[in-house]
This record gives structure tokens, sequence and C-alpha cells, in this order.
């Protein structure tokens, strides 16, 4: 049999050099990009049996996997439809490769909206929230109990180095949310004043770690001594196939200058400066992780992962 | 009897006017100006029996503390001096007091130095420590470590919203020291890397609470997950002889402009600011309290305070 | 097409209003009655479409479900039977239908027997029990192990304010079980005396929550805290859907006579009076939940509510 | 020498046997009492020396201690004399022991406002407190804060099996403070809603152990759990001075028929039924203890013990 | 019907007798062993309806499985099989049984390579880990992290009585690793010098527990108090079935001289020695199962269980 | 003045000398011989002014001291007598050392009794203890609670390397304590069997900390773990005064030989071994330690120490 890595079309390889050169960017549309690419060479196949079929698509997903391996949404969308590629024919996997194409498209396109839901049926009118980051996930969970009409509060972090808890802030505002904003370090002052502690995810480890913004494992050991409940929301596309077989996650170091200019630094004796942009909070310090699927303790998530992206001992792009 | 207030010097109601007015400001140096006022009180005094001149005494130290009652060096200065005011006659009444000021002024000049080689002793060489804020007592510990040959890394906290942490990075690293600068989220991340946690004292409570700048607690918690053992390193001046009555510390809040600029906020909808200064750690989660007359675990630091300062059930310049 | 809700039956209808008000009751009772009225409701229907029949069984579910929101055994009973409804014909559905009724009859029928073997199974000849309140699904497992032959002891707290222990003694007692009967607050001074903490569930939610009657969780924290094990018998029907979706559960507030008369209350000042029926406790604090169909960490039982009841973030019975 | 046991008066010998007839009683009143009593006996003594005074001394205390020997507030009394008793002639130690009498008395009958106002220094304008029984210490904290003008409300524990919350309901109802009743097995669900638990003490032991009414441990565990602070309120006289000497302090069993009547009893099988009226709160679960010499962590209110009673290796009335 | 036991053919009861007189010994081999006699079996019955044959299967089961009713991977075997038995004719499920058993085979024969690369994967470059025992399962994570080209650091616990550290120090300086071998009761003192604890599994029950050597739980308790994650290393062929329906795992008393010897014993009084093989960590103290199938959280691990070996309320091979 | 030094006599250096060649050892004859030795130079002394003789005191003070700096109990010894050594003429200062050297060797002569008495108070008839290693203190605890007439069974961990736990359980079975011994791995199994664990120390810092045996902190940390009180046996002269000034102890590390002999080593790659003698248990996990002035919280032992020894920022034999 010829090489099917030959039969990749050129839309594929250009979706897949969008992904690399970033021009393609954000999990979700990243995501959506790769579904939409793998359905389109199932569409312009040639091939005449399933195997063969098949074997162009894993080819394909092999192209658009290598061009940004990092990107946690990537191979959740190759892994939903490889695995759902079933048929006896031909024609049948084109269906069904359409068909899985649609449904996570379609799965992806509600999912911030359906996950908001869940998470603002946790909430109760009255109650004030404390915010790490910023992350819409949150943000729709918040959403979502306004429209409820439930009135809330929030005490905003302002996330150093970047500041990302002013854009929480403002959206709050915009959403009619009473903000307070505080300082990192002021958090464990004010978390018998919360009722809930809400974290979004950068991605989710089949151990049950959320990995998160730099500050969230600190803020969570603390939100558990204080007795303050503290929930994940994470869309599916955070959970990260690649820990079920134990991979970890690099945690990406960031550029020093986010955390202090040159001449500061200089004058201070230019310390060495580490940024790394994430760390990990392991299940025990997390209460629900909210996903659009519904809320999973943290230790069960990997259940649904499985479920959604296959067992994973083996990526189901590799020959 | 006549009034003893009328017989307070104009000296004392100097130095009281300029605690007052902040012209004398820092622990030490408040503490270090009580002492003498209370001495020259004493020397200037024409009462013939000990009653009289105690009473006396007790009338200039109301003066002096009801200038500035929230100063915790103040009433400790105080409160030593007149504890030790004892005699059969005045004369000797005047011995005791002056022996005691220069006793206490003595254990004043060299209580940093001698505080940093208790801590130093808990250092060894080859050790990293963490810092948060800017402490001088914490920096006495490090400087003394150095001086007696041992080679130090440190871990600085950048400490917002006031960055007191680049003025403890840059301190370090004159004395030699190797220093990593993080904001203060990354706390959590780093815990293992460290031996030790060195946290100053804004002031120490009877029930063995340390106040200290705001983020303290926080990390407190933190390193006692990481197994991290916490110093605190605080003169006997930080003692809180009030706490003793079961009075609570009032926490500064601290102006907003020093958490968002005027501009930002208005961008993101004025939310409130808190800006509490400081917070309060629990005794379980600190490993010692270095202080100029040895350590002790916190839960023991009421009985130093007791033997310096006295009971305090009752202030001792009450009539 | 017309509307199918103008072809539920009558018999359903009056199934309806018999849970509504309340001549139906008890979990059990409930899920059975609304099981047969679904597939009394299929076989009636002149449907000639799988889809037309799914339709109508859906209306019927909708009225049943509708008279009754808060049990949590009804929706579990139409869940099951809904998911099941699955089949290419009319008779196809009408057969899945009866045959899934007929399961979940079966299994209702046997779970607390079911459930009793596995509970029992964790307890050794000689042990002793704490209990609280009063579960009939506790009392099967210590049944079960009188059976198995085992000699077992209970230390039974009276759980106010009911004082439902006394039915627990009772019963206990005429198994042959040597009983202790304590007040609640002596629980912690005997936990170190027993082998097991059995407490029943009111329901359970997706993220391993139990909510049992008020005290189960303070006894809980107090058995982690002296290394006792506590189980939660509970059946499957008790596992709660709705909090798939992030709802959580409301907790009645009963009548304030429970806890204190009018002339007592009169005597005292009439104090506001809070008598929660319930508590939520976290799953950290659970060792395990013994169901008909074995036994789970409380973390783990979201997967069995998915399996059993339907992903839920839609409910099935809603167009 | 003759029999110094000989010379005890007759009124001690009074005095003791009201003790022991339970005429005299309440820990205050003991205490008093036994004071006085070692003051008579040095008044009325014809001892010429200073030793055979206090021969005659501990001879009475020996008499008075052996009528009720766990009394935790006699031996304190005794103590606090006989430790205090010096002086190089027989009328020096008479004296000394007047003083020391009439101190102790006069300490005495201020304790509890003394007390009330280091308690109440902790409490804040708005706070509520949970209380679990009846503390006139915990009392006269509530009202020393109410007469500064705090306004409080209070969640009283009903307090099982004799419901002394009743008595603290209508107490604290007659100061103004806004009381809300619970039954015990409620606690955990409002320690979020409570600033401060305050509970009274039965004694406390050298080792920080405090010993309260049944039930403060398990309320102490999940105050602890719950971020809530905890404070024991107990006048020195409850500071158990055998305890420095390693003897734990025993339990009292109280009647069954507190906790259930003969004809429920018979009724459910006549259980065992056990009823400790106290129980053991290790001190890593409380904040503070507060005495009317100020507050002290519980690791250390062994050094006030020994400063107030004794080392007391040997018992000071022992030959 | 005749009775399906009297078809079990010659082949499966050698085979259990191998098994019973534990000539066939070992997880896996007993698993192999056992998987191929059902096979066996299957191609020589003359079942000529599914039902029939399936009968034969469940009565070569019951032979082989109550040969040795403790061995953990013996029920899995033949759970794996007989839940795969499927067909409607009974050439269907002879072919099923075939393939079924191939799988398993061939599962079992990689099982601890796939494990050892998914170990691997959480072990970095230059870490260190401790290990208690010998645990083929650990070996081959180490095993697997040294082919990936990673440099390790091991230090191996002794383990007592059996002295099992010493074979896997060996094994591990074969593989490079730098060994440091301490006694068992060193482990505490260099948790925070490791950056894994890695220990195996004598088998897993369903409520995340893992039974595994003696001392596994006090280091596992060790490890959370000091921040090192831990992690087990297990096969699915030790997931223990049977606790699904609540039994517990009997924990084996081995020889009182693997702990000391006679003469020894005699010279101290002969006392009574207990030397219980395994002991019980429950699951929130292990921070993740690593199996062939990937890892899981403890509290998941019942998923996988009955995933693979079904829900086994009732064993598959009883009538 | 001439030196002091060139005063001290022949016999404090015969003693200094036997002290540094370890002809005399063991903590309590150390502290011995230090102290005669003191009493000795003051007797010898041709010292005409208290100065003279204090300086005399201090100079043979150094030269004992310096010869074994390590052993804790030298420099109490030491401690003790100079902080004694009042008067105001040679004559005074020569009857004060005479007596704080009889009253400092008294003490020590029954400090082992005094403490057997105090530890014996803690354990109830029918008790059960565990105990870890050999300490006289422990054993003196349970001989005095054995001649009070209480049963006790000890569980006796063997605790390697060095398997001084045959010592142990010989000499508990001599005492006719019913022993049962144990591998130290096994000692978690059996926390919830045993009321009390009971150990020795090697020292004791000023912070709390425990320095004992190699393996007590891991035993502590699951005593705690599982709710079951520990408490250290140590008498006063084990309080490590050098820890008030922040040093910490050195932990001895002992030959490999302990552990693995060469030929064994050699087989498996000869791997690095370590062997310390002894760990730190921080104070959070000791309930209370027992010594013969009493009982105290371990927070609170730095009273203690100072009030023997000294506050020691400087030692007292310092110039």
């Amino acid at each position: 049999m010829d090489d099917p890595e030959s039969r990749v079309t050129e839309e594929v390889r250009q979706t897949a050099d969008a992904i690399g050169r970033m021009e393609i960017r954000g999990a979700a549309t990243i995501a959506d990009a790769a579904a939409r690419a793998l359905r389109d060479q199932a569409e312009a196949s040639a091939a005449e049996t399933p195997d063969a079929l098949r074997a162009e698509l894993r080819a394909a997903a092999r192209v658009l996997h290598d061009t940004r391996p990092t990107a946690v949404s990537l191979p959740n969308a190759l892994r939903y439809v490889l695995l759902n590629a079933d048929g006896t024919t031909a024609e049948d996997v084109r269906a069904a490769v359409a068909t899985s194409v649609a449904e996570f498209r379609d799965r992806l396109e509600n999912a911030q909206s359906d996950l908001g839901r869940v998470g603002a049926n946790r909430l109760r009118d009255g109650d004030t929230v404390m915010t790490h980051c910023h992350s819409t996930d949150v943000l729709a969970c918040v959403e979502a109990a306004v429209e409820q009409g439930k009135e809330l509060s929030a005490i905003v972090k302002e996330t150093r180095p970047r500041m990302q808890g002013h854009i929480t802030a403002r959206e709050l505002d915009e959403m009619g949310v009473d903000v307070t904003l505080i300082v990192d370090s002021a958090a464990r002052r004010y978390l018998n004043d919360v009722n809930h502690v809400l974290v979004g995810a950068d991605s989710i480890a089949a151990d049950g770690s959320v990995i998160n913004k730099i500050g969230t494992s600190g803020l969570a050991v603390n939100a558990r001594d204080r007795g303050t409940p503290i929930v994940c929301a994470a869309q599916t596309i955070k959970l990260h196939p690649d820990t079920l077989t134990g991979h970890t996650v690099d945690i990406e170091m960031r550029d020093e200058s986010e955390v202090i200019d040159d001449e500061t630094a200089a004058d201070i004796g230019d310390p060495t400066v580490l940024n790394p942009a994430f760390d990990v909070t392991p299940p025990r310090y997390v209460d629900a992780i909210v996903t659009e699927r519904g809320q999973y303790p943290p230790e069960s998530i990997v259940t649904l992962m499985r479920e959604l992206f296959g067992e994973a001992t083996v990526e189901p792009w590799v020959e």
C-alpha cells in the first residue's frame, strides 16, 4: 500500500501551517479547525476501503498534531473524530466522520454556555465569589447566574504579573456584579467573606490535577484551610489526554520583563527572575470541576477524559 | 496631694508631641525616646517619696502613651521602665529608673544584632531562604549568617502592592546572597526548593499570632502544607502587651492608590479596592519566633511578654 | 403532529396525582409507581412510530416529574426507563420499556438486601459500629452481617431533635446486637472504641457530597480526625442526577416545635430556632458509599450516576 | 515535736466537713472557704516558730483537701496560700498568710469580671458567637462586650442531655443579645456564620487540654476545620495542678435518666446508656484560654499554673 | 440438562490442581494459565448451544477459582473471559472466548512494559525516587525512564523483615541508577530530598485502598505530610474485584522467625511476635495509581475495575 | 588581675580529661561530675572576693565545657551552678555553690524516679503502650505504673538498625508487662490498638522539637493521624540550652556497618548507606513532655529551660 501521508490534502496542510504559525489560536478555534480539517480530508479522500480511509485520516491527524504538540485542545479534537471513525464501508466511515465532526463542533460552540449553566446552579442569590486571573469559563458561570436573576458580588484578585484581574473586574462590572479588587496576597484575609472560589484551567490532568494560572494552588490550599469551597470551571477540551499515560504538563516560563523592568532590575542588582505561567493544584484541594458535560469531583475527571477521547495509551493517529 | 500630672516636665511633653506628630518614628526610635523621657522625668522630679515619684512617672507615661496609642513599641518602653521603678526611697527609685532605662536602651541598641545571631544559627551553609516584604530583623539574620561564612541563596517575593521585595533583593544582593525574584503568587511553586521561610512582624499577640505584611498568613499555610519551616524574626519591642488582655490588633487599611491608579480604576468600572496592610498568622503555622532574647515557639511568647512588660491586666500607668 | 401531552393516559395522571398528594411516598414506592406508569403508558399507547411513542413517554414523564420535583427517586425512575427506550419500531420501544421497567423494579425490590450484603462484607466478627439517625440501608448492612454469623455491637447516637436513634436502637436490639445509647455530643468520646461509623443518606450529589440527617458532617469530620472509617449506605435511587448539572440540594428547614416546646421557648425569651433537617458532608470525609451495585469511593459515585441515569445535562423528558 | 494535726482548729474541721457534705459548693465558694480557713488557722495558732506554724498550716490544708480531693479549686486555694507562707518569724508567716489570703479572695471576687473584660476585647461590634452548655465565664465575656456598647448575636447549642443551652439563651436574651437556638448536631452547619466559638471549662490540664461539657471537643474539631476561632473562658481556679504531675482528670459518668426515661428505654430494649459529663479537647483545637490574668495559648497555660500554684511535683501540704 | 461440571475437561482440572499445589504461581502466571484453561475448555467442548457452552465455561471457572480463592489475579482472568463470552451460536461463543483469551494474554504479556512507560513519563531527568520493598512494576517504571535517557537516583528502604530492599538496590544499580540504602525508620528524614515515592501493590480495593508490603501506609502518611507525591505502580490484574462487593482483603500474618530468631527471642522473654505481611493505605494518601491502562487517581480505580472485570455483585461463574 | 584560668584546679582538669576521653560518660554521670568539679573548685579556691571566685568558676566551667561541647547534659550542669553562684562575699558564693551543687545532684539522682511517677500517672490500668528504641526514662514511667498496681501491655518496635527494642522488650518482660514485638514498619497498623506512644529523647530544643532515635518523627506523624497520644519522657538534663540561641542540633551519622555488612553490600552494588542516629520531631506532633519537674506541652518547654539553665543568649562561662 502506498503511503497514506502522501494523500493528506493541501487544505489539511494549510490548516496545520496556520496552527503552527499561530494564525489559528485559542483552544476552541484550534479544536474547531482541526476537526473540520479531518472532515475535509474524509470528504476529499479517494480511499475505497474503511482501512485505507482511516489510514489517511490518521496521517492527516499526525500532520495536524505535530505542528503544535503542546496545544491541549488539538489532540482532543483529533482523538474525538478518529475514535468515532467507525463503519464497514469507506462511505460509512466518511459519514461517521462527518457526523462526529458536526457533533464535536456543535458541542464546542455551546460548551461555554452549557458549562455556564452548570456552574451557575452552584451559586445562590446573594453569594460572593472570589476569582483569580481571567477565565471566560468562570465568567460564563457568573453571567448565567446573573441571567437566572441572582445578585452576586465578587472579590477579584489582581493576578500579578499580568493583572488579568483587571479584565475580570471590568467584565464582572459590566454584568452588574459588585466588584472589589484586592492584591493577590490579600486573598486569605477575605476567604471567610466569600462563598465560593472560582478558577479556570489551562489544562486538567488525568490524576485530577488542575494546571492553571500561577497562584491557583496557593489559593486553593488556603481556601481548604478556611473551609471555602473551590470550583474549577473548564470545558472538556482542557482535559489533557497525554496525562493519561503519565505525561506531566510542562509549565511555561514567561519573560522576566512581565515581573520587573530592566531599569528597576539593574537598580536592585539584576536578580534572577523566575516567571512561571502556571502551577499545579492537586485534586484534594478542589471541590468540583464544572464542565459543559456536568460537574465532577477532580478525582473522577479521568473517566470523562477516557469516554470522550479514548484510553490514550497509544495515540490513535500513530500507525 | 496635688495632681502629679501637673509635674510632668516640659521635656516629656515635647517628646510626646514629637511622637504624636510622627517626627519621632520607627519602633526603636520611639521606644528609645520614651524611655529617655521617663528617666529625665525621674531626674528632674522634686518628689520626696517613692510613691510621689512613681505617681509622677505614671503621669508622664500617660502623657507619652496617649499621643500615639497604636505604636506597639511605645507602651513596651513605658511598661519596662515602670515595672522596674522599685525602691524604698525616692532616690532608690530614681536610681532604679536610671538603671532600667540604661538597660532598656542598651538592649534596644543591640537587639537587632543579637537577634541576627540567633536567627543565623538556624541557617546552614548552602541554605536557600524565602522572604516576604522587607524586614530589617530578617535581614539581620541573613547578614549574621553570611558573616559566619555561610553561603546563602534567597527567593524574594516582590510583595505587592508596595514592592518592598525589591528593597530586600537589593540588600541581600549587597550582602553577597544569590537572589531570585518572583511574584507573590509563585511562592508555593518554590517552597520545596527553600529550606526556610523567613518573615518579620509588625507586632506579635499574646495568643501567639503574628501580625505582619499582608500575604504572610497565606504563605505560612502553604509552607506548613509543603513541610517547609517558617520562622518569624521580631525584636521584643514588637510584642504587643495590650493583647494580653484580649485586645485585637487593628489592621490598617491603606490607600487604594497603592493597588491601582485612578485612570485604570475608572477604566474597569471603579471597583471598590481593599488594601489591608497586614494580616494575622495563627501560631500553629509558625515554627519559631526569633528575638534578641532567644527563640521561642509562638505559643510561648506570652511568657516572654509578661516577663519583660508585666502582666498587663491593668496598664501600669493607670492610676 | 398533535400534542403528545394530550395522549398521556388517565392512569399516569392518577399516579402523578397520588405522588403529588403524597399518597404514594417513600423513595422506593415512588420510584416503583413512576416506572410502572411509564410502562402502562407504553402499553396503552396507539403510537405507530418509535418517535411518537417516545414523545408520549416523555410527556408522561413530565407529568409525573412535575408533581413533586424534589423527590430524588422520581427522576431516577423516569430517567432509567427513558434512557433505555430504544428500538427501531414502536413495538421494539414498547418491549424495551417493558424490559427496563421490569429490570428497574426488580433491582429496586432487591436493592436493600443486595446493599446489605455488600455493607456486611466490610464488617468483621466482633466489630462495633456507631450509627446516626435511623437508616434502613444501614440496618440492612448490620442485619446481613448478623445473618453471616458475625457478632456486632453498636453505639447509637440518639439523634436530636427527633430521637430516631431510639428506633435504630430497638431494631438493632431485635437483631441481637448489643446496643449502647449516647447523646449526640458524646460521639467523639467513643469514636476510638468503634470500628466503623455507618450512616445513611437522604441523597448523594454528583460531587460526592452526602446529604444526610443533620449532624452527619460533624460526626464525619471527627471520625476522620480519630482515624475511624466512615461508610455511607445508600441505594442508587438516592443518587441525585440534578446535581450533575450543578444544582445544589435544598436543605429542608423543619418546624421549631421539634426543638423546643412553646412554653419553654417563651420562658427563655422566644429565641429564633433553626431546625435544618440535613447537612452536607464533603466526600473527603467519607471512606466509601455502599450501594446495591457495590461500593464506591464518594468521588467516583458520579460515574455510577451517569451510567444508571444518563448524562443529565438535559433532562430526558424535556422536548 | 507533737503532731501538728492535733492543732488543727475546730473551725477548719467544720469548714472541711461542710465542703465534704457539699454544703459549701461551687468552685469559687469552696476556694474562698478554704483560704479563709487557713487564715483562721494561722491566726488561732499558738505556734512560736515559722516551721511549727507552717506545719500546722500544712496539717490544716491536708484536712481540708482530703474531704473532697476532686474539687479543682480546693487544692488551688490551699496551694496559693501555702506557697506564700514565707517569713522568718511566726508573726511574719501569719502576716504573709493574712496578706495572701486577702489577695487570693480579692482576686477571686473580681476574677469573673476581670476575665469578662479580657474576653470582651476579643469580640467586635456586630460579631456572632456560638456557645455550648452554660458557662458564667463565657457569659461574663459577652456581658462585658455588651457593656462596651457592642451589639452581638449568639447561636446557642441546646446541649443535651441537660439542655443548659436554654439557661444560656435566656441570660443572653436578658443582656439584649439576639439569640438563635439549635440542636447540638446543627453546630457545624452554622460555624461559617459565627465569628467565635466560646466555651467554658470544668478544668484545664497542664498539657493544655480543656476538660469541659461533653460535646466541646467535637465542636472544637469542627471549628478548626471551618476556620472559626474557638476560645475557652476559664478562671484560674479551674487550672488543675494535679495534672502537672501527669494525673489525668476523671470524667464523671452521670445518671442514664438524664438521657432516656425508664419507659422509653424499656420500649427500645433497655440499651446500655453511657452519659459522660465531660470530654477532653486537646490544645491544638483551642485558639486561646481567657482568664482573669489575661489570655494565653493553651500550650502556655502550664506556666501560669506553676506561677500561681507552685511546681506541684509534691503537694505542698504533704509532710 | 446434565451437570455442566461433569464436562469440565481433564486439562482444566490439571491446571486447577497445579494452581492449588502452587506449582503455577505468581500473579501473571496464574492469570495466564487460567485464561488458557478456559479457552481449552471452549475448544474441547461438545456443547451445541451458547447457553450450554457458557454453563460449561462457568463450571470450569468454578473449578479453577476454588483451588486458590485468595489469588487476586485468578478471578480477574476468569471474569475477563466470561464477561466477553458473547455470541448467538456456540461457535460464536467459542470464537469470542478465543479472542478475549488472546487479548487478555497479550495485554498481560505487555502489561509491565506498558505500565513502565506510563510511570516513566511522570519522572523527570535528575529526579530522585524513594522505594519500599521490591516491586517489578516499580522497577519497570524506573527502567523505562532510564531507557528514555533520564538520569535517576534512588533512596531505597531496606524493608524489614525480609530486606527486599536489597534486591531493589541491586536491580536499580544494574540499571545505572545511583542508589542510597537506608533503614525504614530513616524514610521521613529523606522525604524532602526525593521527588517521588514509588510503591507497588499486592492488590487494590474498590474503595481505592492500596494493599501493599507492611510499612507502605506509614510511609504514605509521611509523604503527604512532607508534600512529596506518592505513586503506586500496579498492573490491572492486581485490582481486586471481590472488594467491589465490600469484601475486605485478609492480611496474611507471616512466620515470626522472619522477625526474630528463636535464641534471641528466648533471651528477651519470648515475646509475642506479630508479623503482618501487608497494610492498607487509604486513597487520600496516594497521588496516582499507574497501570498498563494509564494512570488514575486511586478514587477512580473502581471504574477501571468494573470496566475490565464486570460489576461483580455476583461472581460470573456462579450459577 | 591575674588570669583566673591559671587557678583552675588539677582536679577540675582531671575531670575534664576524663569527660573528654569518655571515661566519664552517660548524660547523668557527666552532669554529676561537672557539678562536683565546680563545687571542688569553689572549695579549693583562695579567691577573696565574690568576683574573683566567680571568675575562677567560669574559667573552670570553660575548661570542662570545651572537652566535649556536644554533650547536652554538660552545659546544663555548668549553667545550673553558675547561675546560682550568688553572694556578697566569697564565702557566700562558696556556700551558694555548695548548696546548688548539692541540690542539682539530688535532683539528678531522683530525676528518673520522679519522672517515672509523673509519666505513670498518665497511664491507666489495662492500657497498652507502644515504644520505640530503648529509653530508661520511658521504662521508668512504665515501671512506676506497674508499681502503682496497673497492668500494662506493650507493643515494642524492634528499632533498626541496632535493635534496641530487644532490650526494651526484655526489661518490660521482667517488669511483668505483656510484650508484643513488631518490625518498625508495622507500627501504623497497631496504632489504633495502643493507648499511648511513649518515646524518650536524646535532647529537646527550645522550639519544642524532640531529637530522638531515628524513626521517632515518622511514628509521631502517624500517631497524630490515628488519634493516638504520644508522650516524650525526658529528664531536664536533656533540654538543650544552646538551642535557645537558634543553634540546631547536629544529627550524628553512624557507621554503615550497622545497616548492612560488607559482603551483602558488595553483592548489591555497594550502595551509599546513610545511617542517621536521630531525627527531629516538631512539637505539633507530640502531646506532652514528661520530666521530673512535671509534664509540659512541648511548646512550653522553653520556659522550663530558661528557668533551670538561664536565658543563655550568652553562655555564662564566657568572660
